[in-house]
Protein backbone atom coordinates (compact mmCIF):
# COMPACT_ATOMS: atom_id res chain seq x y z
CA UNK A 1 0.00 0.00 0.00
CA UNK A 2 1.41 3.45 -1.41
CA UNK A 3 0.80 6.38 1.97
CA UNK A 4 0.08 9.64 0.87
CA UNK A 5 3.02 11.88 2.36
CA UNK A 6 2.24 13.91 5.40
CA UNK A 7 1.58 17.59 4.37
CA UNK A 8 4.29 20.25 5.41
CA UNK A 9 2.80 22.94 7.06
CA UNK A 10 3.81 25.82 9.25
CA UNK A 11 3.62 23.44 12.79
CA UNK A 12 5.12 20.48 11.08
CA UNK A 13 8.35 21.77 8.82
CA UNK A 14 11.33 20.63 9.77
CA UNK A 15 13.55 23.94 10.37
CA UNK A 16 16.10 22.61 12.59
CA UNK A 17 18.60 19.16 11.87
CA UNK A 18 15.85 18.48 8.66
CA UNK A 19 18.16 15.89 7.70
CA UNK A 20 16.32 14.29 11.14
CA UNK A 21 12.80 14.68 9.82
CA UNK A 22 10.46 12.50 7.65
CA UNK A 23 7.32 13.16 6.07
CA UNK A 24 6.61 9.63 5.85
CA UNK A 25 3.06 8.23 7.11
CA UNK A 26 4.14 4.84 7.17
CA UNK A 27 7.11 6.20 10.12
CA UNK A 28 4.56 7.70 11.70
CA UNK A 29 2.77 4.93 12.12
CA UNK A 30 5.15 2.80 13.09
CA UNK A 31 6.41 5.08 15.66
CA UNK A 32 2.66 5.55 17.29
CA UNK A 33 2.05 1.61 16.93
CA UNK A 34 5.23 1.47 19.13
CA UNK A 35 4.52 2.80 21.80
CA UNK A 36 1.26 3.04 24.36
CA UNK A 37 1.88 6.38 26.53
CA UNK A 38 1.84 9.72 24.53
CA UNK A 39 2.46 13.44 25.96
CA UNK A 40 -0.59 15.39 25.77
CA UNK A 41 0.00 18.99 25.51
CA UNK A 42 -3.07 21.99 26.06
CA UNK A 43 -2.83 25.59 26.84
CA UNK A 44 -4.61 26.38 29.97
CA UNK A 45 -5.64 30.01 30.98
CA UNK A 46 -2.43 30.67 28.56
CA UNK A 47 -0.01 28.44 30.10
CA UNK A 48 1.01 25.17 28.77
CA UNK A 49 0.31 21.73 30.37
CA UNK A 50 1.76 18.46 29.15
CA UNK A 51 0.51 15.06 30.89
CA UNK A 52 1.39 11.56 30.19
CA UNK A 53 -1.60 9.42 29.01
CA UNK A 54 -2.19 5.74 27.57
CA UNK A 55 -3.19 6.18 23.46
CA UNK A 56 -3.90 3.53 20.51
CA UNK A 57 -5.03 3.68 17.25
CA UNK A 58 -7.35 3.23 14.53
CA UNK A 59 -6.23 4.00 11.39
CA UNK A 60 -6.01 7.96 10.72
CA UNK A 61 -7.29 8.60 14.31
CA UNK A 62 -5.95 8.64 17.36
CA UNK A 63 -7.90 7.53 20.68
CA UNK A 64 -6.56 8.65 23.77
CA UNK A 65 -7.65 8.34 27.19
CA UNK A 66 -9.09 12.02 29.06
CA UNK A 67 -7.20 12.56 31.72
CA UNK A 68 -6.92 16.09 34.05
CA UNK A 69 -5.73 17.67 30.48
CA UNK A 70 -9.37 17.10 29.43
CA UNK A 71 -11.25 19.47 31.00
CA UNK A 72 -8.94 22.30 29.39
CA UNK A 73 -10.48 20.99 26.19
CA UNK A 74 -13.83 22.39 25.28
CA UNK A 75 -14.74 24.25 22.19
CA UNK A 76 -12.37 22.71 19.76
CA UNK A 77 -9.22 23.89 21.81
CA UNK A 78 -5.71 22.86 19.70
CA UNK A 79 -3.82 20.07 21.67
CA UNK A 80 -0.08 18.62 20.74
CA UNK A 81 0.72 14.83 21.16
CA UNK A 82 4.10 13.27 21.79
CA UNK A 83 5.75 10.58 21.28
CA UNK A 84 8.84 9.25 22.03
CA UNK A 85 10.83 6.16 21.61
CA UNK A 86 14.96 7.13 22.97
CA UNK A 87 16.96 4.11 21.15
CA UNK A 88 20.29 5.29 22.95
CA UNK A 89 22.71 7.54 23.48
CA UNK A 90 25.01 9.04 20.89
CA UNK A 91 28.67 9.59 22.23
CA UNK A 92 30.68 11.76 19.83
CA UNK A 93 34.11 12.14 20.32
CA UNK A 94 33.15 16.37 21.20
CA UNK A 95 30.86 17.11 23.90
CA UNK A 96 29.13 19.30 21.25
CA UNK A 97 28.16 16.41 18.68
CA UNK A 98 26.84 13.73 21.11
CA UNK A 99 23.18 13.65 21.02
CA UNK A 100 20.43 10.83 21.01
CA UNK A 101 19.46 8.22 18.80
CA UNK A 102 15.40 8.56 19.25
CA UNK A 103 12.04 8.41 17.22
CA UNK A 104 9.06 10.85 17.66
CA UNK A 105 6.03 12.27 16.47
CA UNK A 106 4.42 15.33 17.23
CA UNK A 107 0.67 15.71 16.40
CA UNK A 108 -1.24 18.81 16.00
CA UNK A 109 -4.84 19.05 15.61
CA UNK A 110 -8.35 19.29 17.50
CA UNK A 111 -9.12 16.61 19.73
CA UNK A 112 -13.02 15.63 19.88
CA UNK A 113 -14.44 13.85 22.92
CA UNK A 114 -15.89 10.79 21.94
CA UNK A 115 -19.59 10.65 23.30
CA UNK A 116 -21.21 8.57 20.97
CA UNK A 117 -21.28 4.77 22.75
CA UNK A 118 -20.32 2.32 20.19
CA UNK A 119 -17.54 4.66 18.83
CA UNK A 120 -16.53 5.08 22.90
CA UNK A 121 -16.61 1.27 23.35
CA UNK A 122 -14.83 0.54 19.31
CA UNK A 123 -12.22 3.56 20.45
CA UNK A 124 -11.34 1.97 24.00
CA UNK A 125 -11.50 -1.61 23.01
CA UNK A 126 -8.55 -0.63 20.34
CA UNK A 127 -6.95 1.46 23.16
CA UNK A 128 -6.90 -1.30 25.69
CA UNK A 129 -5.23 -3.71 22.77
CA UNK A 130 -2.69 -1.36 21.61
CA UNK A 131 -1.11 -1.97 25.39
CA UNK A 132 -2.40 -5.62 25.75
CA UNK A 133 -3.36 -7.52 22.68
CA UNK A 134 -5.74 -9.99 24.05
CA UNK A 135 -6.78 -8.02 26.79
CA UNK A 136 -10.06 -6.83 25.69
CA UNK A 137 -11.70 -10.29 25.32
CA UNK A 138 -10.11 -11.99 28.15
CA UNK A 139 -11.04 -9.20 30.98
CA UNK A 140 -14.70 -7.88 31.62
CA UNK A 141 -16.10 -5.17 29.49
CA UNK A 142 -17.15 -1.67 30.32
CA UNK A 143 -20.56 -1.65 31.72
CA UNK A 144 -22.78 1.28 30.49
CA UNK A 145 -22.06 3.06 33.75
CA UNK A 146 -18.15 2.61 33.21
CA UNK A 147 -18.47 3.88 30.05
CA UNK A 148 -20.09 6.98 31.05
CA UNK A 149 -17.63 7.51 33.50
CA UNK A 150 -14.19 6.86 30.84
CA UNK A 151 -13.33 10.29 29.13
CA UNK A 152 -12.17 9.59 25.50
CA UNK A 153 -10.90 11.92 23.37
CA UNK A 154 -9.99 11.51 19.28
CA UNK A 155 -7.56 13.20 17.42
CA UNK A 156 -7.00 13.12 13.72
CA UNK A 157 -4.04 12.39 11.94
CA UNK A 158 -3.54 14.44 9.68
CA UNK A 159 -0.63 17.29 10.95
CA UNK A 160 2.52 15.61 12.46
CA UNK A 161 5.72 16.00 12.62
CA UNK A 162 8.11 13.06 12.56
CA UNK A 163 11.66 13.01 13.26
CA UNK A 164 13.98 10.04 13.58
CA UNK A 165 17.72 9.81 14.40
CA UNK A 166 19.86 6.34 14.33
CA UNK A 167 23.93 5.28 13.62
CA UNK A 168 27.00 6.84 14.77
CA UNK A 169 27.91 10.15 15.87
CA UNK A 170 28.97 12.73 13.03
CA UNK A 171 31.82 13.45 14.18
CA UNK A 172 34.13 10.59 12.82
CA UNK A 173 35.12 12.08 9.78
CA UNK A 174 36.26 15.80 11.17
CA UNK A 175 39.51 16.35 12.91
CA UNK A 176 38.05 15.36 16.47
CA UNK A 177 38.75 11.53 14.80
CA UNK A 178 42.46 12.13 15.54
CA UNK A 179 41.80 12.24 19.34
CA UNK A 180 41.84 9.17 19.61
CA UNK A 181 38.97 8.53 21.40
CA UNK A 182 36.19 5.79 21.72
CA UNK A 183 32.92 6.92 20.34
CA UNK A 184 29.60 5.11 19.27
CA UNK A 185 26.20 4.12 20.56
CA UNK A 186 25.42 3.08 24.21
CA UNK A 187 21.86 1.62 23.19
CA UNK A 188 18.93 1.52 25.08
CA UNK A 189 15.85 -0.95 25.33
CA UNK A 190 13.35 -1.96 27.32
CA UNK A 191 11.63 -5.16 27.49
CA UNK A 192 8.40 -7.15 29.50
CA UNK A 193 9.22 -8.84 32.40
CA UNK A 194 8.07 -11.44 34.45
CA UNK A 195 4.10 -10.87 35.20
CA UNK A 196 3.48 -10.18 38.93
CA UNK A 197 0.19 -12.06 40.14
CA UNK A 198 -1.77 -9.64 42.55
CA UNK A 199 -1.42 -11.13 45.96
CA UNK A 200 -5.43 -11.16 46.05
CA UNK A 201 -5.49 -13.90 43.90
CA UNK A 202 -6.31 -17.30 43.73
CA UNK A 203 -3.21 -18.97 44.03
CA UNK A 204 -3.85 -21.67 41.17
CA UNK A 205 -4.96 -18.82 39.00
CA UNK A 206 -2.89 -19.60 35.50
CA UNK A 207 -1.19 -16.44 33.52
CA UNK A 208 -3.28 -16.63 30.42
CA UNK A 209 -1.10 -17.14 26.84
CA UNK A 210 -1.25 -13.39 25.82
CA UNK A 211 0.05 -12.47 28.49
CA UNK A 212 2.74 -15.14 29.66
CA UNK A 213 3.96 -14.91 26.17
CA UNK A 214 5.47 -11.23 26.65
CA UNK A 215 7.95 -12.06 28.92
CA UNK A 216 11.18 -11.31 27.72
CA UNK A 217 9.74 -9.63 24.63
CA UNK A 218 11.29 -6.05 23.53
CA UNK A 219 8.76 -3.46 23.73
CA UNK A 220 9.43 -0.28 20.71
CA UNK B 1 18.43 15.95 54.97
CA UNK B 2 14.53 16.82 55.39
CA UNK B 3 13.40 18.64 52.62
CA UNK B 4 10.76 20.86 52.69
CA UNK B 5 7.57 19.68 50.45
CA UNK B 6 6.48 20.93 47.01
CA UNK B 7 4.09 24.07 47.58
CA UNK B 8 0.32 23.37 46.66
CA UNK B 9 -0.87 25.54 44.18
CA UNK B 10 -3.80 26.06 41.50
CA UNK B 11 -1.58 24.30 38.76
CA UNK B 12 0.16 21.28 41.16
CA UNK B 13 -2.95 20.33 42.93
CA UNK B 14 -3.70 16.65 42.54
CA UNK B 15 -7.27 17.03 41.65
CA UNK B 16 -7.98 13.89 40.16
CA UNK B 17 -6.57 10.36 41.45
CA UNK B 18 -5.64 12.16 44.67
CA UNK B 19 -3.65 9.40 46.44
CA UNK B 20 -1.39 8.73 43.58
CA UNK B 21 -0.26 12.37 44.24
CA UNK B 22 3.11 13.32 46.02
CA UNK B 23 4.53 16.87 47.63
CA UNK B 24 7.42 15.20 48.36
CA UNK B 25 10.60 16.91 47.04
CA UNK B 26 12.70 13.79 47.42
CA UNK B 27 10.42 12.14 45.05
CA UNK B 28 10.17 14.64 42.49
CA UNK B 29 14.41 14.75 42.38
CA UNK B 30 14.58 10.89 42.43
CA UNK B 31 12.43 10.87 39.13
CA UNK B 32 13.72 13.52 37.70
CA UNK B 33 17.69 12.10 38.02
CA UNK B 34 16.29 8.48 37.42
CA UNK B 35 16.01 9.97 33.48
CA UNK B 36 17.30 11.98 30.60
CA UNK B 37 14.52 13.20 28.27
CA UNK B 38 12.10 14.82 29.36
CA UNK B 39 9.07 16.69 27.33
CA UNK B 40 9.57 20.20 27.01
CA UNK B 41 5.53 21.89 26.22
CA UNK B 42 5.74 25.79 25.32
CA UNK B 43 2.58 28.15 23.81
CA UNK B 44 3.56 29.02 20.29
CA UNK B 45 0.67 31.66 18.94
CA UNK B 46 -1.86 29.85 21.48
CA UNK B 47 -1.14 26.59 20.65
CA UNK B 48 0.82 23.89 22.09
CA UNK B 49 3.87 22.76 21.64
CA UNK B 50 4.89 19.41 23.00
CA UNK B 51 8.89 18.71 21.93
CA UNK B 52 11.44 15.91 23.26
CA UNK B 53 14.90 17.13 24.83
CA UNK B 54 17.83 16.12 27.28
CA UNK B 55 18.45 17.66 30.63
CA UNK B 56 20.36 17.39 33.62
CA UNK B 57 19.74 18.51 37.06
CA UNK B 58 21.83 20.90 39.48
CA UNK B 59 20.31 21.36 43.15
CA UNK B 60 17.12 23.04 42.36
CA UNK B 61 17.49 23.71 38.73
CA UNK B 62 16.93 22.13 35.72
CA UNK B 63 19.00 22.62 32.88
CA UNK B 64 17.40 22.00 28.95
CA UNK B 65 18.69 21.31 25.82
CA UNK B 66 17.84 24.25 23.70
CA UNK B 67 15.57 22.95 21.34
CA UNK B 68 12.84 24.33 18.53
CA UNK B 69 11.05 25.05 21.01
CA UNK B 70 13.49 27.53 22.39
CA UNK B 71 12.04 30.07 19.79
CA UNK B 72 9.19 30.39 21.41
CA UNK B 73 10.61 31.29 25.12
CA UNK B 74 11.82 35.15 24.92
CA UNK B 75 10.50 37.17 27.41
CA UNK B 76 9.71 34.88 30.14
CA UNK B 77 7.21 32.75 28.45
CA UNK B 78 5.63 30.25 30.51
CA UNK B 79 6.81 26.28 30.25
CA UNK B 80 5.52 22.91 31.42
CA UNK B 81 8.48 19.85 31.45
CA UNK B 82 7.08 16.48 31.94
CA UNK B 83 9.16 13.38 32.91
CA UNK B 84 7.73 10.11 32.51
CA UNK B 85 8.13 6.54 33.32
CA UNK B 86 6.50 3.94 32.39
CA UNK B 87 6.97 0.68 34.68
CA UNK B 88 4.57 -1.48 33.81
CA UNK B 89 1.02 -2.69 32.61
CA UNK B 90 -2.01 -2.90 35.24
CA UNK B 91 -4.18 -5.16 34.33
CA UNK B 92 -7.27 -5.42 36.36
CA UNK B 93 -10.09 -8.12 36.01
CA UNK B 94 -11.88 -5.62 34.41
CA UNK B 95 -11.10 -3.44 31.54
CA UNK B 96 -12.28 -0.29 33.24
CA UNK B 97 -9.57 -0.77 36.40
CA UNK B 98 -6.75 -0.87 33.64
CA UNK B 99 -4.18 1.33 33.95
CA UNK B 100 -0.49 1.96 34.05
CA UNK B 101 2.22 1.88 36.79
CA UNK B 102 4.55 4.79 36.27
CA UNK B 103 6.76 7.87 37.83
CA UNK B 104 5.67 11.32 36.44
CA UNK B 105 6.88 14.75 37.61
CA UNK B 106 5.14 17.93 35.58
CA UNK B 107 6.93 21.24 35.91
CA UNK B 108 5.74 24.63 35.97
CA UNK B 109 8.09 27.75 35.28
CA UNK B 110 9.44 30.43 33.25
CA UNK B 111 12.77 28.72 31.58
CA UNK B 112 15.73 31.08 31.45
CA UNK B 113 18.10 31.48 28.67
CA UNK B 114 21.38 30.79 29.96
CA UNK B 115 23.71 33.31 28.58
CA UNK B 116 26.65 33.03 31.40
CA UNK B 117 29.40 31.31 29.99
CA UNK B 118 30.32 29.64 32.88
CA UNK B 119 27.26 28.67 34.18
CA UNK B 120 26.61 27.41 30.67
CA UNK B 121 29.94 24.98 30.41
CA UNK B 122 28.97 23.96 33.96
CA UNK B 123 25.21 23.57 33.01
CA UNK B 124 26.38 21.54 29.75
CA UNK B 125 28.75 19.09 31.94
CA UNK B 126 25.93 18.35 34.42
CA UNK B 127 23.76 17.46 31.09
CA UNK B 128 26.39 15.18 29.69
CA UNK B 129 27.27 14.00 33.25
CA UNK B 130 23.36 12.79 34.04
CA UNK B 131 23.05 10.69 31.14
CA UNK B 132 26.96 9.61 30.57
CA UNK B 133 28.45 9.27 33.86
CA UNK B 134 32.45 10.35 33.17
CA UNK B 135 31.79 11.38 29.71
CA UNK B 136 32.06 15.26 30.37
CA UNK B 137 36.33 14.80 30.92
CA UNK B 138 36.35 12.02 28.54
CA UNK B 139 35.52 13.46 25.81
CA UNK B 140 36.35 17.31 24.10
CA UNK B 141 35.14 19.64 25.67
CA UNK B 142 33.27 22.54 23.89
CA UNK B 143 34.92 25.44 22.17
CA UNK B 144 34.32 28.83 22.84
CA UNK B 145 32.20 28.93 19.54
CA UNK B 146 29.98 25.40 20.27
CA UNK B 147 29.27 26.84 23.31
CA UNK B 148 28.10 30.10 21.70
CA UNK B 149 26.42 28.40 19.01
CA UNK B 150 24.20 25.83 21.96
CA UNK B 151 21.22 27.52 23.40
CA UNK B 152 20.83 25.99 26.82
CA UNK B 153 17.32 26.69 29.21
CA UNK B 154 17.19 26.67 33.30
CA UNK B 155 14.37 26.09 34.22
CA UNK B 156 13.61 26.58 38.55
CA UNK B 157 12.38 22.98 40.55
CA UNK B 158 9.98 24.94 42.48
CA UNK B 159 6.20 24.39 41.08
CA UNK B 160 5.60 20.62 40.34
CA UNK B 161 3.49 17.86 40.56
CA UNK B 162 4.55 14.51 41.34
CA UNK B 163 2.39 11.25 40.42
CA UNK B 164 3.66 7.98 41.19
CA UNK B 165 1.48 4.69 40.77
CA UNK B 166 2.92 1.15 42.25
CA UNK B 167 1.56 -2.12 42.99
CA UNK B 168 -1.15 -4.66 41.84
CA UNK B 169 -5.16 -3.85 40.57
CA UNK B 170 -7.62 -1.87 42.53
CA UNK B 171 -10.44 -4.54 41.93
CA UNK B 172 -9.12 -7.63 43.92
CA UNK B 173 -11.15 -6.96 46.71
CA UNK B 174 -14.36 -6.25 44.72
CA UNK B 175 -17.61 -8.33 43.42
CA UNK B 176 -15.04 -8.96 39.75
CA UNK B 177 -12.45 -11.11 42.16
CA UNK B 178 -14.86 -13.88 41.50
CA UNK B 179 -14.63 -13.38 37.66
CA UNK B 180 -11.69 -16.19 38.49
CA UNK B 181 -9.55 -13.76 35.45
CA UNK B 182 -5.57 -13.94 36.25
CA UNK B 183 -4.70 -10.10 36.82
CA UNK B 184 -1.59 -8.56 37.74
CA UNK B 185 1.12 -5.88 36.44
CA UNK B 186 3.15 -7.00 33.57
CA UNK B 187 6.19 -5.31 34.69
CA UNK B 188 8.36 -2.59 31.89
CA UNK B 189 11.89 -2.16 32.42
CA UNK B 190 14.65 -0.54 30.00
CA UNK B 191 18.53 -1.53 30.17
CA UNK B 192 21.31 -0.53 28.36
CA UNK B 193 23.02 -2.25 25.57
CA UNK B 194 26.09 -3.63 24.19
CA UNK B 195 28.21 -0.41 23.38
CA UNK B 196 28.43 -0.03 19.14
CA UNK B 197 31.56 1.52 18.36
CA UNK B 198 31.40 3.95 15.33
CA UNK B 199 32.42 2.31 12.03
CA UNK B 200 35.19 4.85 11.31
CA UNK B 201 36.68 3.88 14.41
CA UNK B 202 39.82 2.03 14.09
CA UNK B 203 39.84 -1.29 15.57
CA UNK B 204 41.39 -1.52 18.92
CA UNK B 205 40.11 1.87 20.16
CA UNK B 206 39.01 0.41 23.62
CA UNK B 207 35.58 1.15 25.12
CA UNK B 208 36.58 3.55 28.34
CA UNK B 209 35.20 1.41 31.60
CA UNK B 210 32.36 4.14 32.42
CA UNK B 211 30.67 3.47 29.02
CA UNK B 212 31.37 -0.72 28.75
CA UNK B 213 30.34 -0.32 32.57
CA UNK B 214 26.68 0.08 31.74
CA UNK B 215 26.50 -2.20 30.09
CA UNK B 216 23.40 -4.41 30.91
CA UNK B 217 22.67 -2.08 33.90
CA UNK B 218 18.94 -0.93 34.38
CA UNK B 219 18.14 2.29 33.20
CA UNK B 220 14.91 4.31 35.39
Amino acid sequence: MTLDPLPETDLTRHRRLRDQGSLDRADLEAILDAGFVCHLGVVVEGRPLVVPTVYGRHERQLYLHGSVASRSLAGGAPVCVTVTHVDGLVLARSVFEHGVNYRSAVIHGVARKVTDPEEKLAGLRRLTEHATPGQWSYARAPSRKELAATTLLALPLEEASVKIRTGAPDDGDGPDAQLGLWAGVLPLTSAWGAPVPDPLLPQETPVPPHIARREGTRHV
